[in-house]
């Protein structure tokens, strides 16, 4: 790793000061992981407090040629925010201030550190929320949801992370100060250059303001449980959900492994091929006709049970078993490779026999669970860490695994990004001149490739 | 204008036939304007069928540094069509199937040629229905709707064109075939390349395949037509029906100024500041709730007068007051410019009261309409074009209303795009860094500027 040139440290000291230029052991060690496991301190940590400092940060890091890494709070599951090639993390956790909040506009214009949970709390006085709701949601940031364009159970209704973003301003490679879109929900003014940072990791900008679209917060939310002789059924049920106009709130799947495994732990699941968890909300008026409108997509063939959950306490019930689930997947093996990939809704049934098939090949427990209704499943293989043997077997599945997305016409991912996890699979999720054109991209906006090298294109 | 090269004639004739390549004066006539009466013939037009075509065409066409410009049906409003630096218009005219309906996976693959409305009565036995609803919806193609993101009133509930499409297939202006998103609804893998191309007006790709998301065709719809005293009080209702989870189907405004003008023209319409029309949809069942909520939301400070129209006979009354305005402002003047300028919606006030401030500046009458939900009006200056010096102050009041729209936090067009009619305007709109950042993006994806030159950038 090389480390940072005395003229730049100096600059970069005197730009941001003691606490917000930091080449202690402690900073970089506190700065070098995310929640893939892997971990690479950087050589200095720079922890900006406005715009002007990112600016000017980048710019010195672009003359001494020494890479940046953006990194909000360390949630990300794919070493995105890894920075293996060392150089400064810049963290964002001094830029944390929600700038606006427009309720008339349904907009608030945020800085990127501000956390996921935090936001959601500040606009519940005013009715409203953000829909982005990955599992992290009360430690992760907005710079991080933007960064790898989370999602969550609400995107099926709400969209994911890109689908709720109206405008970012960010400095890109080049050390330039860019503004795109605003507190509007329309534009055919120039290049989307908003939807094109979204989701590109801090490879191409890092964003230093955002204007996110809120939605409405129902009042009340209903569910549903319904349990399938198999998950061709399930699927099937799924694709009828969606296809009415009462769009599902949630709708997540489990597959018949998970089922067995959570029914082991002593949760009260019955037997069966797959479950579907359905959600409505609206308010006291209109939820009893989403939910039966619901409820009567998801009866049809295969249909072993359905289970209303018309109150909270009930609610709660019903979704005890999903946030089961991961404890319980810990319970079979500590080892455990979490990836989120995405296909088309009428290929889940494949996708689920496809990795059946594949635990029995890997000799490996495989799970199947997820967001079904934007074909966003989680396959999760089990494996003991300790167990060379073991270990070599889930890495040989995985690949099979993004093979099998992609031969059902899917893709690598719906939700965690691409980081170093999946960047070794782009070449096979896209072809050379689809590759080249992002490259050109990158380049186009980062010409000395400083921004989080390494990652997201192989 | 630069002729064909003789070669290249040669190679495209050979390549697409006498009926896919015309240089003849008819087919380059029939293919010189469009909808901003602005035109320029072409020196030859392409009809290519296939995918292989457009990639031989564009790599053709960069060997001699040829301009491509594409084109739909040529109903666009700002001369993005029109190939005012010569060379070859690509019509999709031929590249028209609808390729796969995929109703389980709701969403449509489909060729730039095929039409809105075409597509809309093939996807009306699946109870579904792409959102995208422009005025020129019978006419107009998916291609041009997704090259200008093109809009509509339903996009205040179901997005404009750019919010309803998965995946592209695209030739670059390097003649490379790339390959983004699929039959999915969540996607984080890689940069968006959908998204950046979709409004950027054949000017970095031109798409050759696009795969559409639809959306459950509400079974039914019911409207509320709501007079105010004046705009502020119907921008405060806008913002608090856009505020509760009831989401309209459509929310359209109209100014003190066109009432007077319906009024004036045997409209059933009292004389009041401001109108809102609401549209709610759904089934039987949930309609009169979303009817009830969005009704409760439209009360308020300044309310006039709110009728109901719960069933078809009496909503296509309502609706006659927005469709009797278009021909109504002709009878006023025969020149109109219509631009569709986007503010956040608590600043509709403000755009009201400061298009009213231009006409008294200008001495034209200027009326302002539109898809309020979205903050997106239509301001339409009119004049006679046989007045010379009405039209100098016609356009004199163009530039005040895009600065205008501007100072209120908003942008130059939420539906109809740049092409030649704003890209004067762009380096208001957008600092010198964003401008060249889009710029930059060009150069990646068109390095030697071969498609639609003069278009969009300044």
């Amino acid at each position: 790793m090389t480390p940072i040139p005395d003229s730049l440290h100096q600059t970069l000291s005197r730009l941001l000061g003691d606490e917000g230029w930091r080449t202690d052991e402690a900073a970089r060690l506190a700065h070098a992981g995310d929640d893939s496991r892997r971990s690479a301190p950087p050589a200095a940590v720079a922890l900006p407090r406005t715009r002007e400092d990112v600016v000017a940060l980048v710019r010195a890091c672009r003359e001494h040629r020494v890479p940046i890494v953006a990194r909000g709070a360390g949630t990300g599951t794919t070493g995105a925010a890894v920075p293996v090639h060392g150089g400064v993390v810049v963290s964002f956790a001094r830029m944390d201030r929600i700038i606006e909040l427009r309720a008339a506009d349904r907009c608030a214009v945020v800085e990127p550190g501000v956390r996921n949970g935090d936001l959601q709390q500040a606009l519940m006085p005013h009715g409203l929320f953000w829909p982005p709701d990955p599992s992290s949601a009360e430690t992760c940031t907005v710079g991080g949801n933007l960064a790898t364009n989370a999602g969550g159970p609400r995107a099926v209704k709400y969209g994911a992370t890109r689908d709720n973003v109206l405008g970012l301003v960010a400095v890109t490679g080049a050390g330039e100060l860019i503004r795109c879109g605003g507190p509007y929900t329309k534009d055919s003014t120039g290049y989307d250059l908003t939807h094109l940072l979204v989701g590109s990791e801090g490879t191409l900008a890092l964003i230093v303001e955002a204007t996110l679209k809120l939605a409405p917060r129902p009042i009340a939310q209903a569910g549903l449980r319904a349990f399938y002789r198999d998950a061709a059924c399930a699927a099937a049920a799924v694709s009828r959900l969606m296809a009415q106009p009462s769009v599902p709130a949630m709708l997540e799947f489990m597959d018949r492994r998970s089922l067995a495994l959570l029914r082991h732990n002593g949760s009260d699941v019955p037997e069966a091929g797959a479950m579907l968890l359905i959600e409505a909300d609206g308010d006291h008026d209109t939820l009893p006709r989403a939910l039966s409108a619901l409820g009567a997509a998801a009866e049809g063939e295969g249909l072993l049970s359905l289970d209303v959950a018309a109150d909270g306490v009930a609610r709660d019930r019903l979704w005890a078993a999903r946030r089961a689930l991961s404890p319980a997947l810990r319970t079979i093996a500590p080892g455990k490779i979490n990836e989120d990939v995405v296909v088309p809704v009428s290929r889940i049934p494949d996708l689920v026999a496809g990795v059946e098939a594949l635990s029995a090949e890997y000799a490996l427990p495989i799970v199947a669970f997820g967001h079904a209704g934007n074909g966003n499943l989680h396959v999760n293989i089990l494996y003991h860490p300790d167990d060379a043997a073991e270990t070599a077997r889930a890495q040989a599945a995985l690949p099979r695994v993004f093979a099998l997305a992609l031969a059902l016409g899917g893709t690598l991912s719906g939700e965690h990004g691409i980081g170093l996890a999946k960047r070794g699979f782009m070449a096979q999720a896209f072809d050379a001149a689809t590759l080249e054109a992002m490259r050109a991209i990158k380049r186009a906006l980062d010409p000395d490739g400083i921004l989080n090298p390494g990652k997201v294109l192989p």
